[in-house]
């Protein structure tokens, strides 16, 4: 298709409001050409200037990256350190913006679900933290890996810039990255100075009202994304995110039946996207997992930074059912027993008691 | 495929060593999940420091949209006009350059194929004017929907930053650029001041060297990469080149025996990628497309800018073969008589007589 014909603005219009309702929003949403760190890079160069300072809760690795990228682009980043077990803690935000008197903090920013670590930030009481001690900073939330997967609520949250990108919850292939915008972030973007073309909001709002986009769009993904938005909608968010705890919980009582601990610790925070698992010590994980490869053909997510080699992932996400879950537990226990690593058998039997149940969550073939 | 996974950088090396014979460079390549503009941001921002003068010769709208996304970054950008019916005048270039007493000029940036006209930059013409007044500005040159359809030397030439994307020349859709980096560009970015992370070079070209990207790539575009540089490998860039340039003539004699003119007037710059085609005073081509639309469901390329309106444009480039430029032609020539645009009949018919008495371009099916 032609993306300066006449056909392209009913594909446009149909994916831009259909990200505002997964974002759930009636503001603005606008789609980058660009992998998901495009869209970090968009939410500081559009509301900041240069020498800024922006809060990062380091939840993890995706956390430490964004608050790197801020650094570079030349703001001031600053980090509120966690133990990388649990998401970030809504009294720490308070605190530490209660103490920045001259209000300097300009954005605090925190990651929805924790892809590194299999640990999610309950955001809306991130945001009463923030009102509660009445701070003006925006407050920009990293859901890349947690839209369309667990629950996100951008308006009712108060978020002032969220970001996401195609390749979890919205079950496409890497290549195109989102912004939801608040007014009030659309108000910080009239006065912040950063350098921006690419990733500059109002060109891109200007011409999205006519369904079209200010430079190549990646047409063939956004044909995906329509497709994607009506699988979700189809299915219901409400049962998207209920599938997805559903997954989580049967992940972990495998978890638990081996003998192994999850990364995370905060039982509010567990993920319904992947699970971090640590392996006991000495021993390491990327071998067993070079181990499931090899034999079972199935790719585990790796420790990132400073947990590389004592943690692998286990991804429920996005278009993934209860026998895809089974089957990715099954090909750990097996793995676990080849690689010689210490556990009890039984984690498959656990989860599937549990899966069979409580199945009240419906997968989407059911809800079709 | 999981792209921090080990089968990954078998890819990765691939897709990064194939694109510097693409560019026929010894030197990096650069590959950004983004479309095209982002590669023309990338080759800004690692080069130039706030407030650096650019140079950027006004070919047509493709040009001038570069001119303006400089300004954006915070750079000084300064065009040199010309008529929107030639590529840039290698004479005028040396003129400007001459004239800069105190080298204020950091880079000097042309259009390799004009999209928005179907005029070609002689590259080289312009790296020996140049040369020729000693002037030392980067050369950059936007070959979005030049590379891997008209002749391209980037070490030759003596290119110092190239721009690519993946949907004209390369037969993939949108999503993927391109940067192809010479010594002396590197040797900039070291210096360079613009604020940047999602385009920098530094860390890419770090991760690169063992088959990863820093960030997640566009994976599913990066087989068919692949697949797209193997398939101009076996048919042998020669042979692409020599296919454009026999499509372009068969073209512009189309275009000739309806007694219209093309938006290209310096035969030296015909392209071989698209013919732009003027109607007569009075005849609006948007009308014309519409018509050509609805009757034949093909979408000819617009005019852009100051010739809206003015020009359609025919594009024969990258999967296209004999048959399909004749369908095109066809289409253009039916459309004319139904749109009651003042021609003559016979375009196809003229094309004809020339594709079939100069056969010696193999098409990619023979050369197999």
């Amino acid at each position: 298709m032609d993306h300066r014909g006449p056909a392209f603005s009913g594909l446009g219009h149909k994916v831009l409001t259909g990200m505002q309702s997964v974002f759930r929003t009636s503001g603005p949403v606008v789609i980058f050409p660009s992998s998901g760190t495009g869209a970090w890079e968009a939410a500081l160069v559009n509301t900041l200037s240069p020498g800024d300072k922006v809060v990062m809760v380091e939840t993890g690795h995706f956390a430490s990256m964004w608050a790197s990228m801020a650094g570079k682009l030349g703001l001031e980043a600053e980090t509120i350190p966690t133990d990388w077990r649990r998401g970030a803690d809504p009294a720490a935000v308070a605190d530490r913006l209660d103490s920045d008197y001259n209000k300097s903090i300009k954005a605090l920013c925190v990651v929805h679900n924790e892809t590194s670590t299999g640990a999610t930030t309950r955001v809306a009481e991130v945001r009463d933290a923030m009102n509660a001690v009445g701070h003006p900073a925006l407050l920009m939330v990293d859901t890349i890996s947690g839209l369309a997967c667990a629950d996100f609520r951008f308006d009712e949250w108060g978020v002032d810039v969220a970001i996401s990108g195609s390749q979890k919850g919205l079950m496409l292939p890497p290549g195109l990255s989102f912004n939801a915008i608040s007014e009030k972030a659309l108000e910080a973007s009239k006065t912040a100075s950063l350098p921006r073309s690419y990733w500059a909001w109002e060109e891109m709002l200007e011409i999205n009202k006519r369904g079209y986009f200010p430079y190549t769009p990646a047409t063939n993904l956004l044909y995906g994304l329509a497709e994607a938005i009506e699988m979700l909608q189809e299915e219901g968010m409400d049962n998207v995110f209920a599938r997805h705890r559903r997954h989580g919980e049967a992940a972990r009582r495998a978890v638990a039946a081996w003998g192994l601990e999850t990364q995370c610790v905060e039982k509010r925070d567990f993920s319904p996207v992947l699970t971090g698992v640590r392996l006991p010590d000495g021993h390491d994980a990327d071998r067993f997992r070079a181990t499931v490869l090899e034999n079972f053909d199935m790719s585990l997510g790796n420790g990132l930074a400073k947990i590389a080699g004592r943690v692998f992932r286990i991804g429920h996400l996005g278009d993934f059912n209860d026998l895809m879950l089974i089957g990715t537990l099954s090909g750990i226990e097996m793995g676990l027993g080849l690689a010689g690593i210490p556990h009890q058998a039984g984690g498959v039997g656990n989860a599937m008691d549990f899966l069979k149940n409580n199945i009240k969550a419906v997968g989407r073939d059911e809800a079709a």
